[in-house]
């Protein structure tokens, strides 16, 4: 056994649960925060545990330009290497490589692209992909695909579908074949010297026996098509995974289009496994996507937001650079008991930003970060209680004060 | 009384004493961290408590600039604006102004300088600088003075002395007349609404009455010439401050002269109040100069260093940002027992500072803020056990591991 998932109470769609990793418990719906290259941009680790952070999103593409998978590797993985004991899950770089448009080219073997840092040529592949976040060692890890680009075509959306699966199975072949490489527990003699204070390197879950390890996810692509999406759920299940994503989404479509494909997607996927919506979203869109039957939930939205000023409240949003607050003497949130709203004032926070201060930085991605987690808690002490139709009242509609 | 100093050991010249402030205690020899514009850059509050920061320094030309000193009194001061409940001394700004070069002009009357933020006209003379440290409301302010440059020759020193000189008179006659215009009591009426959990404005230490209210230090000048030096204190001592600082160093002399002048300059000033050395040092010269009987000093080195990926530690000195750390598993300063060496290893900082992470300032800051304040309380112990030689050996010739 590498991961448990556990239901343990069923509002109309939505759905509270439990899922083990090896690294860690979590509760579902999670929303998680994204680690990009080794570090949640501003955090420090210590700050993401006391915020109740309980699985972090790491990217497999910028870890494998920077530090380079066998340095992580080193490090017992990605959790050793940046200090982090509780569970992490890497995406594929398919969706990043996507991103980068013109340094990219796809055929049947994968993506030839250059690096944005540097414009080095690599190449990643469904073999390679797991190669490299098995080396990273997170938790759980995603099925190389293809994100298909947003429009395109019934015959174009097909052919990335069927790309999609054919590389699903080879990366479940790749993984399936090489699933004891985990670092976890290597502890290779190296160059290094033992130091007095050694950094932990975070061996498994005692929860788990010896033989735990790492758990590939499938990703249903189909792009906006429903007749797609229904057969790439289908044929991706038949494939069989602990788990299954939904990428593909959140590329320029229309939210209310998002929400129909999810929807439909939804349908397809086995009931007891859990569901991880790739990339989104707003406050009120992880609220929305919880109610619907999603388990799992990742954005750069509250952190990217917060280093551009842009903070979420109870009260809506705050665009802490505005005049308005200069001198306003309250707190961020006044329904918020984050380490930032107990002790900042407004005033403080927008002479921050304004002054470009990297403090701005830390605090503002503080408290968004703390208003997502909080969100979800709500949305699970919500369906805990059997109360699916106040998850949005009771996150945004509080009377002012 | 609204400031109190105890000397509690005396070994050779160095001293161990207490310093007490309306907001707070402080042991001296004492290192105070500088927040220029109302921030150690990069590091919240909490963690400068945690820490174990006694007093910050404030820089009266940043704040006046940005946010203002209206908005900051309206906040009951820089105590509250900040939410800074511990001591703040904040310089005269007559410092920053002279590091302004081109863009300012001295007179009788005072300096007219532009803004380096947008090139706007401003004049600060002794009263104004009163006016705005009084508005700002730190515990400790300072005299307005001209810092003399380097090199300069005996008469143009002389004039440059008698002109501070001049506007120490001005400082203090301005300041007793204004002495009562705190902010920390103060709760104006204004357009902000009382929150439900508003954030407090730190009154006064119960330790003192309702009189109590800011000190005054005076700053002694002379450049390099120790005669003048001598004038200069002494002509200082008799208009008479709590405290006094010794200025005018730090700006381009090489370090033996700087030592020299302080040492001269330290006879001629009362051994029963605190003195202050503006601006130094590194972590061998801040025990140096505690040594000769310092007890208070400031400097950007340890948040500027770390910023630059250059960190202080009971080993050495350190540049991060080199290739043969990259795979070093070891902690920064295995002696350092902060929240950074206590978790990261040096070669997760090297990648965080290699990839521009905002979190290689955080993290870096927070080591170096910890090393000197660390090397002060070792100074403080050995003086306090009577062991004024053993200050260096104790801190930088550790054996190695």
């Amino acid at each position: 056994m590498s991961l448990e998932f556990t239901l343990e109470t069923r509002v109309g769609a939505a759905r509270a649960g439990q899922l083990i990793t090896p690294h860690g418990e979590i509760e579902t719906p999670v929303f998680m925060p994204v680690g990009t290259g080794g570090t949640v941009k501003a955090v420090p680790q210590e700050v993401l545990e006391e915020l109740g952070v309980q699985i972090l999103l790491g990217n497999t593409y910028h870890l494998y330009l920077r530090p380079g998978v066998e340095t992580i590797r080193r490090f017992g993985g990605l959790h050793g290497f940046m200090s982090w004991p509780r569970a992490i899950l890497t995406d594929s770089g398919g969706f990043q490589v996507f991103s980068l448009n013109e340094l990219r080219k796809v055929n049947e073997e994968g993506v030839t692209f250059r690096s944005h840092l540097d414009g080095s040529s690599h190449f990643f592949s469904p073999e390679n992909s797991m190669a490299a976040q098995i080396g990273i060692g997170a938790d759980i890890i995603m099925a190389f695909d293809e994100c298909t680009e947003y429009p395109a075509d019934r015959a174009r959306t097909q052919a990335s579908m069927e790309l999609t699966l054919r590389w699903a199975e080879r990366s479940k072949k790749y993984f399936d074949e090489h699933t004891r490489e985990v670092p976890w527990k290597s502890r290779q003699p190296s160059a290094v010297s033992p130091q007095p204070n050694q950094i932990p390197r975070f061996a498994r879950n005692d929860k788990f026996d010896e033989s735990s390890t790492q758990s590939l996810f499938g990703i249903v692509q189909g792009g906006m098509d429903l007749d797609l999406r229904k057969e790439s759920a289908e044929r991706t299940v038949e494939i069989g995974f602990p788990g299954y994503a939904i990428g593909g989404l959140s590329v320029g479509e229309p939210r209310e289009r998002t929400r129909e494909v999810v929807e439909e997607t939804l349908r397809y996927l086995p009931a007891d496994k859990p569901r991880y919506l790739m990339g989104v979203g707003t406050p009120e869109e992880i609220v929305q996507y919880a109610n619907l039957g999603v388990d799992m939930m990742d954005c750069v939205l509250p952190t990217r937001a917060a280093r551009h000023g842009l903070l979420f409240t109870s009260e809506g949003k705050i665009s802490i650079k505005q005049a308005r607050y200069a001198q306003d003497s309250g707190p961020l949130d006044p329904n918020c008991d984050c380490r930032v709203c107990r002790r900042y004032s407004r005033a403080y926070l927008r002479h921050l930003y304004a002054s470009n201060e990297v403090l701005a930085q830390v605090l503002n991605t503080i408290h968004n970060l703390s208003f997502y987690l909080d969100t979800m808690r709500r949305v699970r002490h919500s369906i805990s209680l059997g109360e699916e139709s106040r998850f949005l009242s009771s996150v945004w509609s509080r009377p002012k004060p």
